[in-house]
């Protein structure tokens, strides 16, 4: 193993990873390579997608025959919630289980994404010979919408390259927890004791996104306090309540010494069932291949109004316009067409 | 004459016109008449222009062929400076002088725009009879960026009906100078004694768009103290000091009795024969178109932005990528073709 590959399995940011290398790509061999479970590919592939290269297609249409496959699950909770801790703890019991996980670390205050506490970082030090896991912050770009754009599309880089199980850690401040729940199959949303989280959460419209919520340091005082807080937030009413629906379970853990943590992915599990058997998953998965193909679409055609201003093209339709042989409307659609 | 023609002349709001007839519009047959002289048709075309009807395209390819004759003043200054006072002399001078007259009022406070002061109205309805003339306020609208979008198509139905010279009247504040500059084959910037103006238009930046300075209400006290302001600002720099370029000249008048009028129109012709031999004018048109059809691709793109959320093809195109069928780059080119 490479110290490149190192550095890249424990998150560190893209100029810490040394130079890549910018001769010739050869995409196909990438996409097999990292289906081999090469985590150099896997990491070489999502920096295509996040740098935007001009390979991105080539890439996006390499995965695509690949994909499907992964379970989504995705983390949001605010600072101080153990988001990492958990996502730690998650890993080691989805490993124990025999199955292949990645991590995106989208929180730009998480540990995966070099704003580390040494501890957490070594802890997940333990994951880093083990080809099983793969660990990658999201959190040091953020061109182009962020999360909206260059997730999702290494969400499918770590799809076609076999994982089961993909992690996506957000904190849950602003819209990045709709983004999530958006991109999840299963949203996971943390709260601690002591934090008044069940109420601020209500009001924030956490609770709306969340598929389960975890109360995690569930040894500390205000534990009781926190669930029944969110029971009562539940109470209130929301999406869970149409018939049919999902209502979120609670779960407390102690995600620092794996308590709980088993009865989370019994839930996830049963999430996963329920998604299934009542189309819902099928529904969330339509509607983050739509949200994608908008996100590109929307994108090309701003790059084209870019493209519009001081051409060479609009200089001569200008010229055509002048001489009566076309009228603005007709050179406006030629000039579209001709970019 | 109909009533509704006398109303158009003068430029009263779509409101006070009347119905127009909805019924199916011959647009070539709407062209004919328009280029007969026939007011009716003029002002038609203008309002499906406008109104961005859906004929605007087929009205554009009618009139491209007869474009490109009329020579285009823009007027601007500050409110009260006596722009249409200075609007209603010129008419008459070209009017004497044999050569038919559009005036596009985009001042909303112009009294051509229904801010009318009655003995201006008056003034103007001297005019109303005469199939020479034809009169229309673009103000009442507003739509797509104003002056921006609708007025360089009103411009070219006058321009096809025949119109030897257009003014286009706008008032001197923000950014409408900048837009008349770019739409006029000549711009008049009007200013008046004991307004400070010379310095203001000066800081402004009005003198840059000058090709003539109106210092109008000339009888005034202070008139001579303008025009040396004047002069001290154009000896400050700007674009008239290259070599070969243009430089504006100063012509009194005082519009309200005629007396320097005649100046002014021949300071106009010897601007036109000088954009005619410095290759400026040709450039001007030139950039004019571009700005036309660059509006137009914009305005395109954007209503296509609109069309991608939520269409039917996007979910149709979700459908495939979840189930690996395509990619969403793939799925965003198709989604943009299919519009």
């Amino acid at each position: 193993m490479t110290p490149e590959d190192v550095a890249v399995r424990t998150g560190a940011p893209a100029a810490l990873r040394g130079r890549r290398g910018r001769g010739a790509v050869d995409v196909p061999d990438l996409v097999a390579r990292a289906r081999d479970g090469e985590a150099r590919a896997v990491a070489r592939l999502i920096s295509l997608v996040e740098d935007a290269s001009p390979l991105l297609r080539d890439v996006a249409a390499a995965l695509a025959p690949h994909t499907g496959h992964a379970q989504v699950l995705g983390l949001t909770g605010a600072p101080g919630v153990g988001k990492s801790t958990t996502t730690t703890a998650l890993v080691r019991a989805l490993r124990a289980a025999g199955r292949r996980v990645g991590v995106l670390a989208v929180d730009p205050s998480s540990p995966f994404s070099g704003g580390a506490l040494l501890g957490d970082r070594v802890r997940m030090q333990d994951h880093a010979g083990d080809p099983g896991v793969y660990i990658r912050s999201m959190a040091s770009r953020g061109h182009l919408g962020g999360l909206a754009w260059a997730t999702p599309q290494a969400l499918r880089v770590l799809d076609a390259a076999g994982c089961d199980v993909v992690l996506v850690e957000t904190v849950g401040v602003g819209q990045s927890e709709l983004e999530i729940a958006a991109l999840a199959d299963t949203t996971l949303v943390l709260v601690a004791p002591g934090m008044g989280d069940g109420i601020q959460a209500a009001k924030a419209g956490i609770l709306e996104v969340a598929d389960l919520l975890v109360v995690n340091k569930a040894d500390r005082d205000g534990a009781d306090a926190t669930v029944r807080d969110l029971r009562y937030a539940q109470s209130l009413g929301g999406r869970h309540t149409a018939p049919g629906a999902w209502r979120p379970p609670i779960v407390r853990t102690v995600a620092a010494r794996d308590e709980g943590v088993d009865r989370v992915l019994a839930e996830v599990e049963a999430h996963r069932r329920w998604l299934s058997g009542s189309g819902e998953g099928a529904r969330r998965r339509a509607e983050r291949a739509a949200r994608e193909i908008e996100a590109i679409a929307l994108a090309g055609l701003r790059a084209r109004i870019g493209e519009v201003r001081g051409s060479a093209a609009l200089a001569a339709l200008a010229g055509e316009v002048v001489a009566g042989g076309t009228d603005p409307y007709r050179a406006a659609d030629r000039l579209l067409a001709s970019l």
